[in-house]
């Protein structure tokens, strides 16, 4: 019994980092089409994102099964429950990816980016990208010590979210009301993603640690 | 053992009605803080969201003690699991409330929204308010016909934010990119709350008949 519980529960979580990798191509894709104006890929992301759909419902089935023959208590039950809250949170990143894909659709043939502002959405981005490249890693390797780390990375998203914000705020601001616009929704959804990096990060230290982060970082 | 089971099942619900009026209190007066550049009212809904925070808390706990020590199956246990999602949404809309009441406090003692953007925004802080109350009874009554309604009410919103869009990026528009900003966020924050209620709505139709909305309107 208790056999059969690990082995579903692993093929769970094995599921979890599957999805997580396919977020990851999106976000990457999704940034590609932005900074390219590239509206085949930006459909492809949005087409895409039905898959990571259809991925979440077999996730949550299996952890419904096992919830209803295996029983499971304590801290078995609490892993259950917070693979599932990880699926809706993986879920939901590939559904801001597709924001960041419609964006990209929206302005073709320009591009949504101007030029000046490039730097730092491209910062944003590549930071969403390895948080969510990293996320799938530390589901796979169960790494309490990477989600730890990764943590604490998201101030560098705030910061570039408040750089952001200044530069389009700025008096040397030419490109407008809709790039403007663009841009802060952008950073929104890259932020957004990251938040939620964060969190599935999160409830890999508590699954494998049964604390939350603060709680194992402060030992 | 089935009784003890509805008794605390239907405890948990009645914390999800009280949260969700909580959450309907912090929508309201996140908006008058904005419409009015109160700070006061602004900081009284940013240090309210603790409350939501702790009263999620307890949820949690109580639903994760139904299924430790009940262990239902089937429809029972897909109810609890409902339960600790709807209680996420709702603590996430409070989330939300907060950012309103923050771009409020952040233009004080400006006023964030111009005149002539306020019936847009004012029309969506409306329908996200009422939705909310909505769902607040929905939860209460386990109304299956009130939650099928609400879904349908979420294209008012979507209207809303196509008017709020096409007002800011209009050659009309006199209030820079400062306001457009704080618009197209406030829009979104509005919006979110607005999905978030037609999900928790959502639920309620599952708890209650075991199938999604979209199968039971098409009954």
């Amino acid at each position: 019994m208790r056999d059969q519980f690990l082995e579903q529960l692993q093929a769970v979580f094995d599921d979890l980092a599957a999805i997580c990798r396919q977020v990851e191509s999106a976000v990457a894709q999704a940034t590609l089409a932005l900074m390219t104006g590239d509206v085949l890929t930006a459909e492809r992301v949005i087409s895409a994102d039905v898959d990571i759909d259809r991925a979440r419902e077999r996730v949550e089935d299996a952890a419904f099964d096992i919830l209803s023959l295996q029983q499971p208590v304590a801290g078995d039950l609490r892993t259950v429950v917070a693979a599932l809250r990880m699926v809706s949170e993986l879920e939901r990143m590939g559904d801001l990816s597709v924001h960041v894909a419609k964006i990209a659709r929206l302005r073709v043939p320009e591009i949504a980016v101007p030029e000046d502002a490039r730097p730092t959405i491209e910062r944003m981005a590549a930071v969403a990208e390895d948080m969510v490249r990293r996320v799938a890693q530390i589901i796979t390797d169960r790494d309490v010590e990477a989600a730890i780390v990764l943590g604490r990375d998201d101030e560098e998203m705030d910061q570039l979210r408040r750089t952001s914000f200044a530069e389009l705020l700025s008096d040397d601001w030419g490109h407008g009301v809709e790039a403007a616009v663009d841009i802060a929704l952008l950073g929104r959804y890259y932020e957004r993603i990251a938040d939620h990096a964060v969190s599935v990060a999160n409830r890999v230290v508590f699954v494998v640690t049964g604390e939350s982060p603060h709680a194992v970082s402060s030992h």
